[in-house]
């Protein structure tokens, strides 16, 4: 970079020069009071001791890791004889593409996968669509039909690995393009492993990228929780997702609250549809963000176990363990890291993922540092994953279970945490309910004032982003970033176009109407759609036939 | 870096071709037993819980923040109301040089100064000595007389900042250098703060820059001491140093009880020339390593203040809160840097930093990103130095003083550290004391067996540092690094050349020959040693000076 010292001092100078506002900075940073309050705004005392837990029968609110309530944990040794799942989100251009990066991070150390896709995939339309006009392969990979996915997999044995896919709207249709890629590979699908994130409740919520109104699109998921518990026993069918929640700026204890009764919520539809608890459950998994302040994150993950063991007891009468053990997938915060001295997400990043560790999480996505500018980089990929080796290896907090337990801070949070909720639900229960909630636009308000507040006390500084808000430099060497060009996108289309022409339409006409009817009746629609999968269906056409029935959802405004 | 997908690909897979044994590494990860002990070997269970702290009296072993034994941090509110100091070392070329590197840090937010010497400096020769040839500038700053000095704090007013200077053998020479620098700035020598490292102990320990023996160098510490305490009442005239006792491999256990040892034997000593102890002890301080392992980093600091406030008040009487009231500087462990993969350096800092501050530090170095490869580059000091400052802004951890507090593997690992520690003292007592251990080579057998141990269960793969026995990437793409050329050495050397024919040579004689008297009667030497630095003699001479009258030390064989 500097080939003197001489040089090296110019460009300090340079550097100085650039520097706006770097004394007042540190004038500021001087005087700034340290805030008295969690990134989710909640006052903290200066300190904490036995006093705070007066009348707390610890013991009981503990337990031991393994055993209920499992506020310590699911496993009894946890990472001691079962590591985390280091699972990096990744996919972009055609399937052939992104194969190739999946097998890259198998290669580096990664121990699952999991599928981004592209956003015309996500709204349920095929590449050629005109809405995806600029979308295809930018934000996650192109599949339009069961071919892409057999591309996408190539090479990969469906029995040897796990596979989460991050898809809400056309879940079950993605899921069943899965199913099929296993019956081509002949893996028994009793043998596979891996999540559907299929929870449309946070899209209503929060991240908005739904396609059918919320009634229908429960019953679909209920579809798949049935045919999961008959067919796919080691299916995740659902990933229950505070991530996005948090990231359109819920403070920690909303994200906890409506995540867990979202959960309570596909319980209850599940139920109606005359599904014992039991059999279901043990299937639904949790996905939680990752953020800055690390007590509150591991508080968040704490309280959320034994919540939900109490959920799921008292509430729904569960009998079966597995039903009641909360487990989950962590992804560090993307809205916190910053386009400016984007080095510095690296240090965030580290923090969040070892708040998800100590928080006992199964699973773990940390960002790259570049992931506000672009689409990751091999290199910038790389060092994320190896967050998590290092976390994993050198830092010793795998040794032992829950080793935050008994912190006098930690344990007030997490009953802190624990109280804030049940308030929360009790709410929502007056309210009929989480699709009624989401109807009278209840979270949507709530998350919407939580943003505001925390937007304010950055534009006040009152909270400083390191970078943003303050210490910030002008004129930044920018970093290499990752671009994709449009040849993806040809290549893409072209493909589809060939596909349709080889395909047998009358086979695709027959399902597609078969599909239509099972979703008219309120049949289970998975074998329909497995059927439609096969023929080559697209995923646009399985999706308008599916709209023809149900409609498309638009919200009110609240 | 990449212009299309297709190119990226391209990338990934030379990359995939790179990666020798990846596949290997990931198997071995997966049936790889997560290591039952702490990275000093210390065994660890799988829980911890109230029955690990079972007939201990929490209250009094931990007390209140601010308050005997200060187990939980020497202020009520801790970094509520006091920040740690940011204080990155730094130091290259001529002191014109460094200067500017200061300036910089200073204006991006670095609240105090930490100056490196380079090796001539620290070993007592000019830069126009034969040994000092390759070596001007390299690894610190050069530093040859009041001269370099003056330059070097040009424009920072010494009473507005405090400043670390890491000299050991010449400390009494360079602190007398700043002095006179303060004369010169018309700085009240009461309005100076900072700290001279000044610790011989564990330069014959671990660090090997030792120039005189041991008792000589005894007696020249306490000189320091006795001349604070009258004349730069707010100076640390000691820093007390575990961070290259670990550095050379000792254990975190090691690594404390030969510290806060060492600071016994210093007390000692003091007491032995007629000082009381409350006259100087407040000004003691201590130095240590923040190394990977969390948990056990956090023990040990809060094992360090309990122990030590022990030791002032039952072994030496002390009275003063501030002489009971351990203070520490931490500096991130270079040891464990590596030079694979650089980026992953930011990872283990982030986590390391997060260790000190948890425990409690008065002040912190985080390392460089590319320290192992170079000296920093502008980017890697300032990453470096964000690091800190987000800890400090958005991580909340802190809003209160210990928030580890409780925690049953925290509250048993730092009763244990303190166990081991007292074991030690017995041990080092029973010697006579650790000058005399030193001459018996005790803690140096000690620490080498525990570096031996390490380095065994590293090439056994037993322990993984990521990315050197693991996780490896064969033909890394290089990072830019600073690489500093010989200018800086001419430059250096010239001024010096010119200085020793500008000065008044009989003014230097004169001051050279009365040092020598003081020293040959064991007068405290710091007076004569102002008065040779005021007549610009030369760090060397002055060395040269107290070799002819002290001798240089050897180590024996052991």
């Amino acid at each position: 970079m500097y080939s003197s010292v001489a040089g090296c001092y110019d460009a300090f100078q340079d550097a100085m020069t650039r520097t706006a506002t770097n004394e007042e900075s540190v004038a500021r940073a001087r005087g700034r009071r340290v805030p008295t309050s969690t990134v989710s705004g909640v006052p903290v005392n200066a300190l904490y001791g036995p006093a705070d837990l007066e009348g707390v029968d610890l013991d009981s609110t503990l337990g031991s890791p393994g055993q209920p309530p499992y506020t310590r944990g699911i496993h009894a040794e946890m990472y001691r004889t079962r590591g985390w799942t280091m699972r990096q989100f990744s996919g972009f251009g055609t399937a052939k593409d992104t194969n190739a990066r999946f097998r890259y991070l198998l290669d580096h150390g990664q121990t699952g996968l999991s599928v981004a896709f592209h956003l015309p995939t996500l709204m349920g339309v095929d590449s050629d669509h005109p809405m995806s006009e600029g979308e295809v392969g930018k934000c996650g990979v192109a599949i339009d039909s069961l071919q892409d996915m057999e591309t996408l997999f190539k090479g990969i044995p469906l029995d040897r690995i796990s596979t989460s896919m991050t898809t809400n709207a056309p879940a079950p249709i993605l899921w069943a393009m899965y199913l099929a890629v296993a019956e081509k590979q002949g893996v028994d699908w009793r043998r596979l492993s891996g999540t559907i994130q299929n929870d449309l409740l946070k899209e209503y919520i929060a991240q908005k990228t739904y396609i059918f109104p919320p009634r229908p699109s429960m019953s679909m998921i209920v579809d798949t929780f049935e045919f999961a518990a008959r067919r796919v026993p080691r299916w995740n069918t659902i990933s229950i997702s505070g991530y996005h929640i948090r990231e359109a700026g819920a403070t920690a204890l909303q994200e906890l609250a409506f995540t867990l009764y979202d959960g309570i919520e596909y319980v209850q539809w599940a139920r109606r549809r005359g599904l014992e608890v039991d059999a279901f459950a043990p299937r639904l998994s949790f996905f939680f963000n990752a953020h800055n302040d690390l007590f509150e994150e591991v508080a968040k993950y704490r309280a959320a176990r034994k919540v939900w063991h109490r959920v799921m007891r008292e509430r729904f009468g569960a009998a079966d363990p597995r039903s009641m053990r909360l487990r989950f997938h962590a992804q560090t915060a993307g809205c916190s890291l910053t386009a400016q001295q984007p080095h510095n997400n690296i240090v965030r990043t580290a923090i969040q993922a070892l708040a998800a560790v100590l928080g006992g999480t199964q699973s773990l996505h940390t960002n790259s540092l570049d992931e506000t500018l672009a689409l990751p980089t091999e290199h910038a990929a790389r060092v994320a994953l190896q967050t998590q080796q290092i976390l994993a290896e050198e830092t010793g907090v795998t040794r032992m279970a829950d080793p935050l337990g008994g912190s006098y801070y930690l344990e007030r949070l997490t009953l802190d945490m624990e109280e804030g909720c049940w308030d929360y639900f009790r709410r929502l229960d007056d309210m009929g309910g989480m699709v009624a909630a989401i109807e009278q636009g209840f979270p949507q308000r709530e998350i919407q004032d939580a943003a505001y507040t925390y937007q304010k006390a950055i534009e006040t500084n009152e909270k400083v982003i390191v970078g943003v808000n303050d210490f910030q430099i002008r004129d930044e060497t920018p970093i290499d970033i990752l671009t994709i060009d449009d040849s993806a996108a040809e290549r893409q289309k072209a493909a589809l176009l060939a596909l349709r022409e080889r395909r047998d339409a009358g086979r695709v006409e027959t399902a597609r109407a078969t599909l239509a009817d099972a979703a008219r009746s309120g049949a289970n629609i998975m074998e329909p759609v497995l059927d439609c999968v096969r023929a080559y269906a697209t995923l646009g056409e399985i999706c308008d036939t599916l709209r023809d029935v149900h409609g498309v959802y638009e919200e009110p405004a609240f």
